[in-house]
């Protein structure tokens, strides 16, 4: 039984919450289960939203999960649209396993380049992000202009990413970037619908970082 | 009429796809209307999470929205739980009015002292903010425990913030906080229930700093 205090509040020490964050996320979802190797990034997506709708539309490639993990564990570098999803993903086990959190949307240039052709900040900034010699995971919050980049650049052979997390949030083309993208061989983790953020983007980052952290115990 | 691309793709020029977002909101909310000072703010909140239930969940204490403006035009900084919420924050505004982004949650020392408290590092983390001699505005994003720690310095006192931005996400104590939060003479904006985030509550944030930027044009 927990007990609350003079506020209501339950008393739940710091290092509990997000446990029992996540008992209560597997109460409700009454049983439901998932592949294994996705349960732990629904539950995180689900904790950091609080909107059980990702439950239905959160879309794996098959064996997504297991690239991911094998492609951070080389080394693979974490490329976001924004600098939210940048600065929300933990940085400790990435950069232990000679990995970084880029992003390029402030990048002198980038504005510059966006505007001469007409595109976007994000768009270019996955132009510039391509040219790294690096395994590259592209996690992708905000701008479904730089998931049809991203796609364009794979099917011109241009780009071989590790794996795309493909959770722009939105109202304009938002939905129709997300289907094109699982069009690709690319494997992808993906938020159908209009649904997403930066938050949701670097909750699965950080969910694949701490399964590699779990198994490390 | 919109034309679309091979993709299926919207044809909207990058600067218009903001615009164009707001006019599906603006639809979608089938006539619905809300207080003139609010609507930027709930609209830009729909924006940021494709999610109309915050329509219905945000809520405005009384003259909330010209308090936060007129202390963001008196240069207040905004304090907030997490750097995700600093990052989203579009500094050139409040840079302009004098204003800073700040975040303590990372501060040597502010770990060490959650610890030795049993408290979190975010409650800890006001504490350190409540100190500045600055108007302060606090935008809070994920720990219910920051909106607690501030409660409880205005209950003692030992602070009187511009405005709350109350939108902590989750399960543990989420929802009694923004209650909580409400009871105080406080102006504050909180999404009621468990919903909220980093990204809701850099939005609100934004939704205000445009508001001044509008007013100037």
């Amino acid at each position: 039984m927990i007990q609350k205090d003079k506020y209501g509040l339950e008393q739940v020490r710091p290092a509990e919450i997000e446990k029992r964050s996540f008992e209560i996320i597997t109460e409700e979802l009454q049983g439901r289960t998932f592949p294994q190797e996705q349960e732990s990034i629904i539950k995180r997506v689900i904790h950091t939203s609080a909107d059980f709708e990702y439950a239905d539309t959160l879309y794996f490639s098959e064996g997504a999960v297991a690239y991911a993990l094998d492609a951070l564990r080389r080394g693979a570098c974490i490329v976001s649209d924004t600098t939210m999803v940048q600065s929300g993903i933990h940085k400790k086990t990435l950069h232990r396993l000679g990995g970084e959190a880029i992003c390029y949307i402030g990048d002198e240039g980038v504005a510059a380049l966006a505007k001469e052709k007409g595109v976007t900040r994000s768009a270019v900034s996955m132009e510039m992000a391509a040219k790294l010699d690096r395994p590259l995971i592209f996690a992708i919050g905000n701008a479904p202009t730089a998931l049809v980049q991203l796609y364009e650049m794979i099917q011109n052979g241009k780009l071989k990413p590790e794996l795309i997390i493909g959770v722009p949030v939105g109202f304009v083309n938002v939905v129709q970037s997300k289907e094109l993208i699982m069009q690709t061989d690319v494997p992808v983790i993906v938020a159908r619908g209009r649904k997403g953020g930066s938050n949701i983007a670097a909750a699965i980052c950080n969910a694949l970082l701490y399964k590699i952290d779990n198994d490390r115990e």
